[in-house]
């Protein structure tokens, strides 16, 4: 079970003329959700790249697909912290279809996601430590 | 006829479960095309934002869809100065199918461009007058 | 004012190098407010395809950008009917920066957008008249 | 080194406010160089849905992001079988920068991408057996 869920419907933008979501998309879902995580535990990304001059980056991303999701299908991305380590955290980011008949009641599972995101430097592009506050809000997620 | 034309292959990423390519990636096209004009005239906008702090912005836009794009197809994006000014540049940008089986022969017309590029400060996103070389070269196509 | 907003989150995905939003972007955010906006009406856009074989498609498209949007802001897209016809709807489409210390109350105006939907027969891409039902709700908002 | 290599140049659409090219567009570049390594071949992807009813898939893909790649570079993307089965085939993708100093000359390595492609029933999803003129081609890479 994931210790988040982020929401997103299916537009025309997402899909293909294969009639199902385009599979680099997923990959924005996944940080759409990675976003909202963050904003649900008061992390603001653009306060942390003025204040602190850090920026996250995915420095690896892995996904398999199951099951292909279609237009106008409303589905649910997950978020779970797997590893956190000094300025990296690695993610499970699984993607189900949404049940829309069922309050909050997750179906099928379309995609599964890994992603490693790393806390670097927005002007050198180096890795550098989370700020404390980000860590212990990561952390609390183990 | 257009002063500048540039070809664009359509492929997944570019088309939605309609079948047809959708509808705001012909702004991509055109964009892709105007990078490609200005670099055929010796204008690199990475290193005139470097030199200059200036970079060109979209400050409107207009599309008529004509007829649709389909996977695989072959495109041609035009870039024909209708008015430069001081600060901005107003553009055609017509969208043809490529005929492959005639060499660099237009086929139909499937969207009609209309785009106005103003020069920015990158900083401040003011306007500013471009750069005597760049005004120069478009000024040149007219 | 408009009929209908839908809110919508920059992420990274919508941004580009110059630090704001990709400017075609804003036709992605668009079609989303106006899939919300027919979801609201209950009309479920692929039912009709499934049951009329009709879909909507992007006649003609217009924007005027006035202020860029920035990673992590919140932005309200509005749908307003200004003219329906048998088969095609013209609409206002504004894009207003969500004030967020403020409920529901917008802010600056970000960009003006003017879209033509025409509905159009799924498989040969004719124009064919709305079904009644979404006449009936496109009309009821004018 | 790869059977195949495809030039990919960085427009403002491909980057994002990080001042890089976002991650999920490598995706992108991938299936592009995929798609022209298939026509390099012969394979025309749109005659093999009409004549055989076939499309490919992605099933799997992984990702690991070394350097950033920036607005205006130029890229090449590469297309190499690692191993080929009846209905699925193992590329590897590497994504450098292309060194436009030197002709032809491959730079730094961005990226390294692996992908599994599945040819699928257009209709039902389902796999089936790569048509075999295609199967050789693919074989022929090995």
């Amino acid at each position: 079970m994931s210790d988040f869920d982020w929401p997103v419907r299916v537009y025309y933008e997402d899909t293909d003329s294969g009639g199902v979501v385009y599979h680099a998309n997923y990959l924005k879902f996944m940080e759409r959700a990675r976003s909202e995580w963050l904003r649900a535990r008061g992390i603001r990304q653009d306060a942390l790249r003025a204040e602190c001059g850090v920026i996250f980056a995915v420095s690896h991303a892995e996904l398999a697909y199951l099951r292909p999701a279609r237009f106008d299908q409303a589905l649910r991305v997950g978020v779970q912290v797997l590893q956190a380590r000094r300025a990296s955290v690695h993610l499970a980011q699984d993607i189900h279809l949404q049940d829309e008949t069922q309050d909050n009641n997750k179906g099928t599972l379309l995609a599964r996601g890994r992603v490693t995101v790393v806390c670097i430097d927005a002007q050198t592009f180096r890795p550098r430590a989370f700020p404390d506050h980000v860590r212990r809000e990561i952390l609390g997620d183990r």
